[in-house]
């Protein structure tokens, strides 16, 4: 007899979960259970419709019931929601939407794939009509036919995570003449990125415009403005709550099924819950970091379709490797590419992974070639081992490129010295000669290997503000142009005959622009005899990222004379 | 006692060992010798300077001399040809190109990297003063200086490799009026591609205005025309030779130094020739390919960089790990971006290697985003292992990025299982959700472990003359505006309804658009019991872009209506 497969949710993992059944078993009864209208939508790209770079909304949804039914053979009941699991008699409860009908199904195997939903925080006027999140079709539709309706002359978006940016950015590209302001509880947007790396996201959304304030909390909606924690109140006749998801597990509690420590639907190697015939996959489920070797949430496209077909291969005997997760994202704001992988420094502090770091600045191609950038990539690895935990990378140029490599490598176990011996593709329109991967791992060699030390780009205002004896090797030109303003300025072209002015009795820091010229000159000092030299990771294209926004935002006293981001 | 370097060489290899030993070695006493009057130019960026992109050449020169000393204390000796290694004495002899002395040099160690010299075959009237090479600034700057005295209508490039078609792509995209031929003897341009792939870069390079010849050599030099081997003549007041290049060993030879097999300079894990104070590094020596465990040469400049560092570190008792090599490249012509890492098929078939490979055409980004293309990407895997041995990409898009991570993979000893669990980052606009790499090797699995099998784009010709039964499984619309000439269309939507029109007594053979929908069918009719069905690999897109470009040159009858490369 033929297999009865049901399936809850009918996007990435769900859609994913049926395909693959129906390409194993042509005979299997297979049935989608969709709570909205419409299943397979492109989850991505939602916030691209208020930019109008996807002008219809209906392009937004990738394949109908009819299509589903033709190609497939799958059944895809829209409007359609699964409102109980009645795990003893293998049923499932479905409300028909439209005709708020109930009826029963019974099932096989079951596979939920039921997502997540946005967490709006039940704060002051939360439950306005202005207030609205993105999770369908349906609710991209909504905003954006409110914020061009004429009543929005500004908007607040809350939440800088992936969601929250990509509103405010696509709304600041559009053609409506709105004030965007994004709020973020944190100190930061973007958490897949070190707040050394998220400086230059930072700068980004200021200079295009959108107003960011970090470090402050909705407090409360009116209809005019929201109000923040700290008193501050934001002009706002729209509002989008985009400060997170929680995996929607209530069908799943209900059942009985077990739910993790991290909220997530609890699943074994194959996906299955504590029912043997009941899988879940997507963002409603826990998975594991094969990094931090712990359990975690992991709301991203690429590992639900790698559950999906593993629960379908599941159903049919047929095994898998379930290899863990270590998170790989990207995220395009404006001009500035973004891609992360594996554990940031916060990440691999709290897992207590002892970790260093490498911060370098190198061009993302020749300089040679037009489209030339300057590319800013953060390689984070385990000590003493030297095995690769994480990258993160921002620039105009090929972020995810980068970042592809190192994840890669990370799957694989790879070390600095196989990142080191690493062959990459080069043509100065592409890279460069010694490849930033490449360049990365020397770097972080040497330090491992104890050549030389570093402080990275973080603690360069304290020590400004304590006066330490800073080396600028930049030509004196550059340094003109804007300096720490207690640099000395001994160019490296000149250290060698200048070195009775440099102290032994004090640590000496030294800097260039990008590291290069400072690594040079620490190990011809170093040579001649210096043993307490600090390389200032990052140089000065990494301290005039780190500082800006803050003095931006704070009025604080600036440690440079003049910024310079090249 | 300082240890004295000496080094023949000033670009790629050689800077890079004197700016390394400098590094480990403050007091070491380092000197460059170069034959021109340039250390450390862009080799690869030559080319850039005909079509202006580099509209200066003086930029090409990345560091003087006089950078050399004062930023690394480096000497670099330029207009001095080494013609001599005097190995009892440990000691070179110098000459002076300009004054024409010649002086002894002594050496503690002593550094080749003398690069190689382009190859110019002894034909009839080979040293006319029209005919030009291609290794440095000085090259450039005279074949830039001629092709713009008003003397050039037409110009003919010899050697499809990276060197000519970069200077027929620059020539072609300068606001010269001159009509570019590209002239190959081999049935194909870019050897690190394979001829399926390859029509990509020739109808690009076609459609771009190049008059591209393959399969055919050149015969006799003229001043107003070349002749080739089968008798045409093509007009050329000017002609470059970019053939290959010869390992430059007259130097060792002469020294008694040992050259191996391939004609490189043959050096052992430490980059030592058999003299154990002189080494060799860069384009003038042969490496080990750790994938077809032989010895090859490989002229490009990250290896050089590696060697150089390794050579130097060798020099001060630095170990350091040989993994050999396996040739990553890439090249932009024109529009495409072209990339390639590992072994062709026709290397592993060389090595003998047994191995199978997957050719799919999926979209580079997500199709909703406005600068979406085509990617074509061919992976090949090492049969019965699974073990990655090569791949290449071509499109509009990051085809960089794929190879990359590919070449990371094999340097790991990846196989297919582990490609298809490697988590690469997405969002819309850099990726798809289901990642080409994945992609590709869910499609290699399936066909490993035998749920398909699939006929290469290169027998389809042979398929459709011996009027075999295929099946293009795409929708009407689509099969009315291009369709293999014999192909049946039953689209997918249909195929359930319609099983009773295909046979079971003959091998059927199933296309789609891309190879996605085909693939669907073939595992529905399997399951209802076809089991004589071939998926064609590359489907409508790929057969389109193969035949594409013979069918232009050879004027044969075409195999489908109508092209259709979208």
């Amino acid at each position: 007899m033929s297999k009865r497969i049901l399936i809850v949710g009918g996007v990435a993992g769900g859609a994913s979960t049926a395909a693959r059944a129906r390409r194993i078993d042509e005979f299997a009864e297979i049935i989608m259970f969709e709570r909205g209208p419409h299943v397979s939508f492109s989850n991505c790209c939602l916030p691209n419709h208020l930019s109008g770079m996807i002008e219809n909304s209906d392009d937004l949804v990738l394949m109908s019931p009819e299509q589903f039914k033709n190609q497939y053979n799958i059944e895809a009941r829209v409007n359609s929601e699964v409102i109980k699991i009645n795990r003893d008699k293998k049923t499932i409860t479905v409300k028909d939407l439209q005709s708020n009908k109930e009826y029963e199904e019974a099932y096989d195997k079951l596979v939920l794939s039921p997502g997540a939903n946005p967490i709006v925080p039940k704060i002051d006027g939360y439950n306005k009509s202005h207030v609205f999140t993105v999770r369908n079709v349906i609710d991209i539709d909504k905003l954006n036919r409110y914020v061009r309706s004429g009543k929005v002359k500004d908007i607040a978006v809350i939440g800088g995570g992936f969601i929250g940016v990509e509103v405010a950015e696509n709304l600041q590209l559009s053609d409506l003449d709105i004030n965007v302001t994004l709020v973020e509880a944190a100190d930061q947007i973007m958490a897949p990125f070190d707040y050394d790396m998220v400086q230059l996201l930072h700068k980004e959304m200021m200079e295009k415009g959108v107003n960011l304030i970090v470090g402050d909390a909705i407090a409360k909606v009116e209809d005019e403005h929201i109000e923040l924690a700290s008193g501050k109140t934001v002009p706002a006749q729209a509002v989008v709550m985009a400060i997170g998801v929680r995996p929607e597990t209530t069908l799943a509690k209900e059942a009985g099924l077990e739910i993790g420590e991290t909220g997530g639907i609890k699943v074994d190697h194959n996906y299955l819950t504590n029912d043997k015939d009941i899988y879940a996959v997507g963002d409603a489920i826990e998975v594991y970091n094969k990094l931090t070797h712990s359990k975690t949430r992991l709301a991203l496209a690429g590992p639900a379709q790698r559950q999906a077909r593993a629960a379908a291969d599941h159903i049919y005997g047929i095994p898998h490797r379930n290899t863990g997760v270590i998170g790989s994202s990207c995220v395009k704001i404006f001009d500035m590419n973004a891609a992360s992988t594996g554990l940031t420094e916060k990440a691999a502090q709290k897992a207590g992974i002892q970790y260093d770091f490498v911060y370098i600045i190198p061009g993302d191609i020749v300089g040679l070639m037009p489209e030339n950038s300057q590319f800013h990539f953060k390689l984070i690895y385990e000590v003493p081992t030297g095995k690769i935990l994480g990258a993160q990378a921002i620039g105009k140029g090929n972020a995810s490129k980068r970042v592809d490599v190192i994840a890669a490598m990370i799957m694989m176990g790879g070390t600095l010295e196989d990142l080191k011996e690493l062959e990459l593709c080069y043509a100065p329109a592409f890279s460069t000669a010694k490849d930033p991967i490449n360049h990365a791992s020397l770097v972080a060699l040497n330090i491992l290997n104890g050549r030389f030390r570093q402080v990275p780009v973080t603690k360069v205002r304290e020590l400004v503000e304590s006066n330490a004896y800073i080396i600028d090797v930049r030509e004196v030109d550059e340094y003109e142009e804007g300096h720490l303003i207690n640099a000395i300025n001994i160019p490296l072209s000149e250290i060698r005959n200048r070195i009775s002015e440099i102290p032994k009795d004090v640590p000496v820091y030294l800097h260039c622009r990008s590291s290069q010229r400072s690594y040079n000159a620490i190990m011809a000092l170093q040579n001649m005899g210096y043993d307490n030299l600090y390389n200032i990771s990052g140089s000065f294209l990494g301290i005039c990222c780190y500082e800006y926004f803050n003095d931006q935002v704070s009025g604080r006293d600036k440690i440079v004379t003049e910024y310079n981001f090249n």
